[in-house]
């Protein structure tokens, strides 16, 4: 017998459409919007459908934005010379609060990966090579992954023919990490890197 | 600098209030709705609006439904006679689930709890006694917390009065469980439960 009712199960079946949210998850949510007070509960529903119509990418750094071109491509006060290269743009978030990093963005939408049918022709290469004009350095930041790592030496090897210095994010030992949980590979880099202390 | 749109920063507010749902797992939902299509953003938004017109609360049982009295309470092919008391609906969906059980049920609206000022006032128990009349057996199915212990014995001994029979969920070693794990007061109480095998 159906106990719940369709609008509950349709919210959980929604719901459990994202990815990490699993039916229980999605199902203990459901049942808390009824806790809400209904005004919250509208406006979770408003920002959810405006932004489909609002949200759009960067026709310059295909950064997520409202406004075209977005506030870092416009911003003035950001180097022009340096870019880095990033997947999507939750990584701009997360190099931002690192406040080290005054260059502008890049972001490919991805990384190579065959096995699902992205190639280069599905990430934002030729915009990437179009900006490259003025820029003196490109940081190549993509996940460390392998199939970041296969387009970070794909991406170094078609900037090698302009005029560019390309770096990339350094590997190693994560801050606050202790050596005994770390992995054998990153450890092993972390030697291979080694640098002088003074 | 803020780098995220609005809209994108709204959505992961709102997502976050949900329990369970840090502000990086919010944010990561608002993303990935970006990857939907957008009919389908529209219909959660939409799911989501409509649930605070739809949804009430049985006005018999309390079970959240779109119908008032709830289907369970109309179901005619149900036990009267018996009457099972549960915190909340989801506890009604975990029930049915086993296929056990084919009386009514009681939504009590949560567990007596003073530090957070939930007395018998705030739970459904006045709509609870005024249902005793033709019940032969109540069934309390609170959870196995310490407010769900209390709110059990409150019931029994305000239903004790009553010409009515009171029992409650079975405690034990649970399904699958491994005796070396399970913990201590679960085991004590399974041991002294413990019953003859033929």
């Amino acid at each position: 017998m159906k106990i719940l009712p369709d609008s509950l199960e349709r919210i959980t079946q929604q719901l459990s459409r994202f990815p990490g949210i699993g039916k229980k998850t999605a199902q203990r949510m459901a049942f808390q919007l009824l806790e809400w007070n209904p005004e919250d509960v509208q406006q979770l529903g408003e920002v959810i459908i405006n932004s489909t119509e609002k949200l759009r990418n960067c026709s310059v750094c295909n950064l997520v934005t409202e406004a075209d071109p977005c506030p870092v491509c416009l911003d003035t006060r950001r180097d022009d010379s340096i870019l880095c290269i990033v997947e999507d743009s939750r990584d701009v978030v997360a190099i931002e609060e690192t406040s080290r990093f005054n260059g502008k963005y890049h972001i490919l939408g991805g990384v190579l990966s065959p096995l699902e049918g992205v190639g280069p022709d599905q990430l934002n290469i030729q915009s990437l090579l179009a900006r490259i004009g003025d820029i003196v350095e490109v940081i190549i930041a993509m996940n460390p992954s392998v199939e970041g790592e296969t387009t970070s030496l794909y991406l170094a090897r078609i900037l090698q023919e302009r005029d560019v210095k390309v770096t990339r994010l350094a590997r190693g030992i994560p801050s606050g990490g202790d050596l005994e949980y770390i992995d054998g590979v990153t450890l092993g880099r972390a030697l291979d890197d080694r640098h002088e202390l003074i």
